[in-house]
């Protein structure tokens, strides 16, 4: 499964549901990753282990529940900066994983090493070990990607996603085997521009599932042309053309070979077959019947 | 004013008390200082930012008030360190402080900064930019200073202090002239041997203090021949031969002019004056009141 940040997490822990210990390999999207106070944060790759390990709060939609806010407010109060908000649950991670990044482990060892400590039974793997950045082009300037999301609030329009450091990129280990190893490959319902795209920028994932030998199921972020949250609608309608199906199968054009869409959405037509069923995932229950279908639609 | 922690910074609020803005400058003993969590963490800084901030939590000791300890916790659930107590509120100084070490600032620079946005009228200056790291040799092993102290409780008793990277260590800029320059030189009711040691190692700060032209003050951190807080009292046992005025007295031969004792230790011998008042400073008042002592008999 290629997944980004929150609707990913959800999805994700309905394909845990679905699935069994040791089947579920999550390839997460890294371009979101910034430098926060010093320390090394995954936005990411936290949503999902957060969601995955029931620790996450599903009403913010981000972050952990039961969070504080003490040290961002005292680390303010000595001149540090506080536009991204991390909790002080949240802290204890990042100080983890930035303390074993500076001692020489990848992003990826690291990452295991925290599904590990949650006791939980999936492979998380980030894109890349390597620096690969989203950077959002718009009329207002080029922004990365939690400057124009969060400081700025994502209001400007996009124009155009560049991936800083992808040409260099390389696949983290065990990301190109766990692609040629699935049994079905899953692309969750995630923003296609600034969650999946800058997956498909590390060179090689997009030809290593174009060339899949078994079925690739995408499930589109969009529901009545709507995004649950956050900008996908907006970028689909400007930098693809529209928020019908078709425009979110023409972002994976090559890549899927069915893509699950809203009962909102249909009937609607797409160069790909379209599986209609109910995408919003209120609940656990709600994303693990999701999960079912599209891996009912996955597995031949 | 040379100091440790906690005594030293009640010492020094009195002192900031009876003083007026930009006449106390303090040289801050960092023998103690290490890395948590990948943070640089400088206790007695703090403890002396902390309290005349008016931040500390006077109850415990140590720390800010209101604290709590959520990234403590959240680290140790991913495999963190948590032997090492820092509250959120007290991440946030270091989380600062960290970063502004990692991008090149030195030690008194971010203590300067640090001093500046708590909006405060002294000088506190660490005693040395360079790592300068205070260990004790017990007959169970030799320890870091913390390791000894906060993580084996100080149970074990010390034959000796050594303090790495002392030979080496430079003054920090301003420390040699402010000694110089000042007015009275005065050593706080902190542990001579792990909180006034390390200052005193500092190659060129004990001769600046021996070739003083002022009085130089010092105050004993024993009432009764007991510490207040700490394994003062034990080490002067055991290093020093006894826990008299006298034996302190010995801790800073050729350094005091005068030492001045609690009435708890009265009267005594010594072969430096001896000034006999309340040393035990319960509150901000009491702490004025030694300092004014103090002030009276160091200034000619």
């Amino acid at each position: 499964m290629l997944s980004g940040g929150v609707g990913g997490a959800r999805f994700a822990r309905g394909l845990k549901a679905a699935l069994g210990p040791d089947e579920l390999t999550i390839i997460g999207n890294v371009g979101d990753d910034l430098e926060v106070l010093g320390l090394a944060v995954s936005p990411d790759l936290d949503s999902i282990l957060y969601t995955l390990a029931g620790l996450s709060d599903d009403e913010r939609g981000w972050g952990r529940a039961g969070e504080t806010w003490n040290a961002l407010a005292a680390a303010a109060e000595w001149g540090g900066e506080d536009w991204f908000r991390i909790g002080d649950l949240d802290l204890g991670l990042h100080l983890v994983r930035t303390r074993a990044l500076r001692e020489g482990a990848s992003l990826s060892e690291v990452t295991a090493r925290l599904v590990a400590e949650a006791g939980l039974r999936v492979e998380l793997l980030p894109a890349s070990d390597d620096p690969l950045r989203t950077h959002v082009v718009t009329p207002a300037g080029t922004f990365s990607f939690q400057e124009w999301f969060v400081a700025r609030g994502h209001v400007d329009e996009v124009d155009a996603v560049v991936f800083d450091g992808a040409h260099s990129a390389r696949p983290a280990p065990r990301v190109r085997d766990a692609l040629a190893e699935a049994d079905a490959i899953l692309i969750a319902p995630s923003n296609p521009f600034v969650s999946i795209g800058p997956i498909l920028a590390v060179p090689g994932l997009r030809e290593s599932i174009e060339q899949r030998r078994v079925r690739c199921v995408g499930v589109s972020p969009l529901i009545g042309g709507r995004a649950v949250k956050g900008p996908a609608d907006r970028m689909l309608s400007r930098m693809g053309g529209g928020t019908t199906p078709a425009h979110v199968a023409a972002c994976y054009e090559g890549l899927v070979d069915k893509l699950v869409i809203d009962e909102a959405d249909a009937p609607a037509e797409a160069p790909v077959e379209l599986v209609v069923a109910q995408t919003l995932m209120t609940d656990g229950a709600a994303a693990q019947r999701l999960a079912e279908v599209v891996l009912e639609n996955a597995c031949v």
